[in-house]
């Protein structure tokens, strides 16, 4: 008989699983416990920010690598701006301003002297990078400017949680520049579509997309297109955004080109970005009760080796067998981990490693090694099947793939299935809290009415609707005919 | 014939090459006309912050990919810190606050409130790092400890440069603990000799290496090693560096383990880094009168293709021509570009891609295509040849390592014909001014002496010569007997 879970195994599975609260009780403190105990992030002592752990740095890797790779096929370049604004440089558009002020961590003193400007550290770069678009861009021919950047940025935050919302956090921002509002309105969908693709087809979530309300707009834009994703818990996380900044900044910072009939107009902007959030969302969205699930395709591992053996000629033999299977994978282009240690039972690293995510377990014992095989456990679906040690490089790939396109169909049936309608706040309010995710209501209030209705159900809106209100329709707060529909939802 | 530079395109090879100062008349002049011309960086409103522009970025990218996968070949695990420590965490060790005191950027306002503790910009990160070093270290299998960070940086300077010395800068800051004194030894080592291969190999760049004299010791640290470049212009400049920590900070911030007889023990640190100043390194140590050289490896674009014409018909066969060769080049892994901007002449874009240090420019006319040719010219040798249209996707290859082989070769030579001795103040002085490079000196002076040293000559030690001096050997500055030997050299 191969070594299952024997007793202490069972005890040390036991111990780790009792560190993980419950997803279904306590769900706020399971993601707590995920992030702690997959090693993706830890609280500092600097209030709000965290330090970023191996295992979560090399998701963010991942992440960057293929978002970069996106970024750089629109023909976006890359470059780097200060981390510091002027004061002056800041406070320059007023809505702009309104919307961070609040937010800003200043710099009062450098180098021993009280500075004459204060400097903020950047919550977002619009403002410094706008200023050198005015320097930059004189002609049609110098647009469209399209420019990235990968940063730190700070936002004073009062509650913060590790990755969803911290002080600091890192992103890329993309910054455009085009001669007409219809290119830029282009480039603001391009960019929506590249991180709903990126989502979709990275990390096996679907989103809904959609412009948001004018209360939930970013400050300064003319409309916000967002990514809306869905929680296990029933709850949305917006993920990337995109924003069609109009000719605001441009007429604040003088942006300004002689078109092609040797007119000067000013130019038509865009900003968009995705951020550290996104491991947050990652965590929210496939997590199950035995902790983070990950994709293959943004997984620091694909495959974790874990030998199983109960003498020294066992253990020699199994050692050797993974050792060189995972030289094989690894020539395969598969991410592999061996977990050799022999200070941890099987039982513990199987624990382990189903928390961290991993899709792919592979176990060899000294019995599978006589029939020459190996037992393959799935992270999403937990299914477990014995392979041929010689089949298993030549496998591995199409398993993976099946993991990546298996994820994302269940989360497009869980999105499809929390995705309701409501023509009353009592229908809202009831669908909410017994179902979660998105209701469908119809809107006519403002954006005082957004704050009454986020008070009375916690919820707010996540995106305008296309598609009209049948006539006739009420507004699910006020009473006023409307044809406007939205999507409410509890959100992070 | 040909069509070759006539006088309109002369008359812009004039206009752009009057705007860069002559290396051999004026080198800082020459050096931020590169800086400016070459698209790499730029002035920032903020005092002594740059904005590196998307070329000068994109050699930053390839900095970074390749040194990264060097650094996790070592088994180093990449992480990311908080931007800002608290000031109580900077000021623990005396040393190192004193090193760092003057150069710092304070934070003491944060959503709106003043602060119970200002935060420091990070100048470096050893003190936040390694106060959860202390929580993560308990047991000797709790070593080594091997992380790593790609970040900004703030350090407050005077005067500054692009690239060389900013008030801000990227960096990678590599931070380790060790049970030993022998395994952090062999660790500042390793990471030195990485930095002395990926300059070497990667970079072109022959360095000196060795340890440095007490003053210019880190902040800190029992000692410091460091690679050394020399510039075109005689200077020499510091490239990536290697701290040796000892115990002082696991003193400061209790960093214990218990090793394997069950006794607490204090870990032995190092820290290692290198940063955007290898840009400006790259430029003053291959630059040449027209400007940016670069080694192919770390250049954002192997190629250049630049159509020549003077009719719509000649026009559409060479674009033609060119378009289907950089997608045979692409699809060989090269990194080209397609010039076929019609607003500029070819002679421009020739100066244009030379300035910007292009290995190889690519150039295809009419008459050309009839003989289905291309004339093919090398960057560093100003080589001129034809090659058949058919061979170049194969021939490139090979030519790009020549010119990375010839570039090294060619800088190891500059290096050997800029390394002298001499055994007086005045020879060294005369050197000095006359040649330039690293001098071969016997010295037995202070810390005090080595600034006076300074004062006298406008030259530093860069390092400790392993070598002894003969016996006999006087002190350059003091007269006294010695058997040092150490590197002077006027630095960056």
């Amino acid at each position: 008989m191969r070594l299952g879970r024997n007793a202490l195994e069972w005890a040390y599975f036991t111990e780790l699983m009792a560190k993980i609260a419950s997803q279904a009780q306590d769900f706020p403190q399971w993601y707590q416990d995920v992030v702690d105990k997959a090693d993706m992030a830890q609280h500092s002592k600097v209030k709000g920010c965290m330090i970023i752990r191996p295992y979560g740095y090399a998701i963010w890797e991942n992440v960057q690598k293929e978002l970069d790779r996106r970024i750089k096929e629109a023909d976006v370049q890359n470059m780097y701006f200060p981390l510091f604004i002027p004061q002056s440089l800041l406070t320059k558009e007023k809505d702009h301003l309104e919307g961070f002020a609040p937010e800003c961590a200043v710099v009062t003193h450098g180098g021993g002297k009280e500075l004459g400007e204060p400097l903020i550290v950047r919550p977002t770069s619009e403002t410094i990078m706008y200023d050198s678009f005015a320097d930059w861009i004189h002609s049609y021919r110098d647009l469209p400017l399209k420019i990235n950047q990968w940063c730190n940025v700070v936002r004073w935050e009062m509650r913060t949680r590790p990755f969803l919302r911290t002080t600091e956090f890192l992103w890329q921002e993309g910054h455009t520049a085009h001669a007409t509002r219809e290119e830029a309105a282009i480039e603001v969908d391009r960019a929506l579509k590249m991180y709903e693709d990126f989502d979709r087809d990275f990390l096996a979530l679907p989103v809904v997309t959609g412009t948001k309300s004018n209360k939930e707009t970013f400050a300064g834009a003319d409309y916000t297109r967002t990514t809306e994703a869905l929680a296990k818990d029933g709850k949305v996380i917006q993920a990337g955004t995109s924003h069609l900044l109009g000719q605001t900044f441009a007429k604040t910072f003088g942006i300004k080109f002689q078109d092609e009939k040797g007119e000067m107009q000013f130019a038509w902007q865009t900003s968009w970005g995705l951020s550290t959030r996104i491991i947050g969302t990652l965590i929210v969205c496939h997590g199950d009760e035995k902790g983070l699930v990950l994709p293959p395709k943004v997984a620091p591992y694909h495959v974790v080796l874990i030998p199983i053996y109960k003498d020294e000629a066992g253990q020699k033999a199994v050692l050797a067998a993974l050792e060189t299977l995972k030289l094989n994978l690894k020539a395969a282009g598969i991410r592999v981990h061996f977990d050799a240690r022999d200070t941890v039972t099987p039982g513990f690293k199987f624990n382990e490693w189903e928390l961290k995510g991993v899709p792919l377990r592979i176990e060899v014992g000294p019995r599978d090694l006589e029939k020459q095989e190996a037992i393959v456990a799935r992270r999403d679906t937990s299914e477990k099947m014995p392979m041929a040690l010689s089949e298993i490089v030549g496998k591995i790939p199409a398993l993976l793939e099946d993991i990546q396109s298996g994820m994302l169909a269940r989360a497009q049936e869980n999105l499809k299935a929390h995705m309701s309608e409501a023509s009353t706040l009592e229908d809202l309010i009831k669908i909410l809290d017994e179902t979660g995710g998105f209701v469908k209501a119809p809107w006519g209030g403002s954006e005082e009415d957004e704050k009454k209705m986020q008070e009375k159900t916690k919820a707010t809106i996540r995106v305008l609707c296309e598609e009209k209100a049948p006539a006739g329709s009420k507004c699910v707060l006020t009473g006023k005919d409307t044809d406007t529909l939205v999507l409410f939802a509890r959100a992070y």
